[in-house]
């Protein structure tokens, strides 16, 4: 292996502080994905991405960066990826999902703060996450009030571009979010030196399309009551499609989907027989939260979708690829994204939808509402949803969560009476 | 005094537990303002209106129904008033500011809420506030995410308009919002079944800009060594000004301002020598919600401004009165509204600013930055604002606090103690 730590140390990184990290993750990810059986093959890839990775993926950034391509971070998956591929730029999710950096960023963010918010804070401020060292912009949004605010903290130490999303979802906010991908791309244009293209950018259409169409294929294998993947398999999948190069990402998610289809075909199970079936929604789980995920499917289920920005909500609706020219294509990219149905907008009565049509097309015994703590838009959105899903016919658990693990036991007692209630 | 429970009964209120609330908001009244001496007589109108709180106004406004006139509520100063009293629509406020709704607040929403959205969704619900019966449309708006989300839940009980307020202040935000005030207009006019015209928006800016005038006239005197006026005082003439009628509100602020001018040629102050001057800045505070002010000034010191929605920010900056065309108006309309620097703006860099003016121009000797519990976008930003605060020479207390007295010794000990530190 390369020379990680000297990399890490050029990068301005806390190598000591960095190395409790290093020796926790490990057994983590032990814990949660190798213990597990029959799962897929094609897993060996996300498996040795995630063994290294603050290495493999920020050695390929700072040799792209030496070669003159810039990175750009994101928080949100209403960053429109195009516009930075078309530019020759490169993204990388920027989410804190660790307890680690959470009092890190408590020395900057009050406590009752979602923990998304304050490992993200943290992992730049503590100086212990690549990604958050390596990119030349992070790039903010104005969905919730605590990234909205967080963003003015981090912009005192990190260069910071921010974009505004509406909170609605009339025609007018959607042609307000054309008008900000436009403005983003003058930005990125800045930044990369590069044009954008109505060429370009369709190449990138199409590159990142082709990425949602192949996730889309793995979601469409975990559809099929044979659970040919276990949930969290899964969740890494899509946790590291945040991070990863977008054709080779697509690559391995085809290769991924190849087996899960031989799979069914051959009812081939990741998980025991008579798994009931979970689909999971709300906020986000940035890479390492797997917490909820390895107490369901040690409880005798299997989560078989997430309706969440971490699952349905990235790859879900494709860009149009007809338009020829950038207007168009602003356009047609802001129709896309604002198909989101994030509880930052409101209404938001379109998530209450989506639930309930994924939970019947992924064939779910149950549905988990799972809020980190703090998030008071989901929070308030979170009676109405579950009141509706109910109606629908499905049973629904609402769990309130955050990073660390003290309340673990405490979830798994509820989870498991959960499990054992559904039909 | 006439049949106030016929009155409250034929609005569907709970007039029984209304009850309780009346029998309370004398004895606080008492305690708060007829304890304080020296006070302007100016202010016997004030607390005629405060005593009979849900009884002179309501009963106007549901006279004013009867002839024809549509009533707005509105939650934040970013409502345009002009609008809705061009279509001669009457315009009243909204948030809660007792701690008697939050129980029946926190049915509906979860008790990590900032206190002044649970009280406005109690007030609703308890059915125990005349003026959230009388409004015939509640204007809400996106501005923090708690408002956002519990107008949703509002909304299934009152008929709800939401406007979009931008989350930045570019040149484009300020045609956004113009934007938003020109569709609200087209709901104000289905409201009321008039028409806007240039001429009739015109003649509510003057109204509307007079009465700005004469709330600035008394701010100004406050501005003076002599302290003419109470902040508890002061608070009270402004709370009441989102309820009244806003011609008759700059008619009693003009006459209290005269009287006012009079105090300081003569010297006469309402407070003891040697009081200490403080300014509030922070998250608004809404009737009865009177609980810092009291304290505060029963520590030696007296509030010489408030830099908040409740203060400054709801006079500062008049609209254009030159503008001949609807057009031309929506926009002078949007740039004034869009000066008043919220913290669910980003970055919202004018309120430091603001602050630091505010305390030179009102010579006070030290700032309290007072928020409401779990308000996180004014929390957020508080440590830069206090940081810049004290760069300029201006002591700073910071406070949390909710509506409930619990902590109003602790209070009291703190702010005692930073009172007793100023020069
Ligand atoms: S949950 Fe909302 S704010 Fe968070 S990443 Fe998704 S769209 Fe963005
Ligand atoms: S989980 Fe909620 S509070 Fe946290 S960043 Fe996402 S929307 Fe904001
Ligand atoms: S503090 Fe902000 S949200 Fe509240 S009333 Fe003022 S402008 Fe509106
Ligand atoms: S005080 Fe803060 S949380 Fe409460 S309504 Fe105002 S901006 Fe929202």
């Amino acid at each position: 292996m390369a020379d990680r730590v000297g990399m890490w140390k050029s990068l301005g990184m806390d190598v000591k502080a960095h190395d409790a990290l290093c020796s926790m993750l490990p057994t983590a990810f032990g814990d949660v994905f190798l213990s597990q059986r029959n799962r897929p093959e094609s897993m060996a890839f996300w498996d040795m991405v995630a063994a290294d990775i603050h290495g493999m993926r920020p050695a390929e950034l700072i040799e792209a960066q030496a070669n003159g391509q810039k990175v750009f971070g994101a928080f949100c998956v209403y960053v429109p990826d195009e516009v930075i591929l078309a530019c020759d730029g490169i993204v990388t999710g920027l989410c804190g999902g660790s307890q680690f950096w959470v009092p890190a960023g408590e020395q900057m963010l009050p406590a009752d703060v979602c923990p998304l918010i304050k490992a993200s804070v943290g992992a730049r401020i503590s100086r212990t996450c690549p990604f958050f060292r390596i990119a030349d912009l992070f790039v903010g949004e104005t969905t919730c009030d605590g990234k909205k605010k967080a963003y003015e903290i981090l912009a005192k130490d990190a260069p910071l571009y921010v974009m505004d999303t509406p909170q609605m979802k009339r025609q007018k906010d959607i042609d307000k979010w054309a008008d900000e991908i436009r403005d983003f791309a003058d930005e990125v244009q800045r930044v990369t030196g590069n044009q954008l293209t109505s060429e370009n950018l369709a190449k990138a259409i199409k590159v990142t399309n082709d990425r949602r169409r192949a996730l889309a294929r793995v979601f469409e294998a975990r559809k099929s009551r044979v659970a040919p993947i276990s949930g969290a398999d899964a969740l890494l999948m899509m946790q590291i499609s945040f991070f990863d190069d977008p054709v080779r990402c697509a690559e391995m998610c085809n290769r991924l989907a190849d087996e899960l289809e031989r799979r069914i075909e051959q009812g081939v199970s990741a998980v025991p027989a008579g798994s009931k079936r979970i689909l999971i929604t709300g906020t986000p789980m940035a890479i390492p939260n797997w917490k909820l995920h390895h107490i369901v499917e040690t409880c005798g289920a299997v989560v078989a979708c997430e309706e969440m920005c971490t699952g349905t909500r990235s790859f879900e609706n494709l860009v149009d690829e007809t338009q020829t020219t950038l207007e168009g294509q602003f356009q047609a990219l802001s129709q896309r994204y604002m198909k989101n149905n994030c509880a930052c907008f409101t209404p938001n009565g379109g998530r209450i939808d989506d639930v309930i049509r994924l939970a019947r097309t992924y064939q779910v015994d149950g549905v988990i509402n799972a809020n980190l703590t703090f998030c008071t838009t989901y929070k308030l959105e979170a009676p109405a949803l579950e009141r509706a899903v109910e109606e629908a016919g499905f049973p629904v658990l609402s769990i309130e969560t955050g990073y660390s693990d003290g309340d673990s036991e405490q979830l798994r007692t509820r989870i498991g009476a959960f499990v054992e209630m559904l039909g």
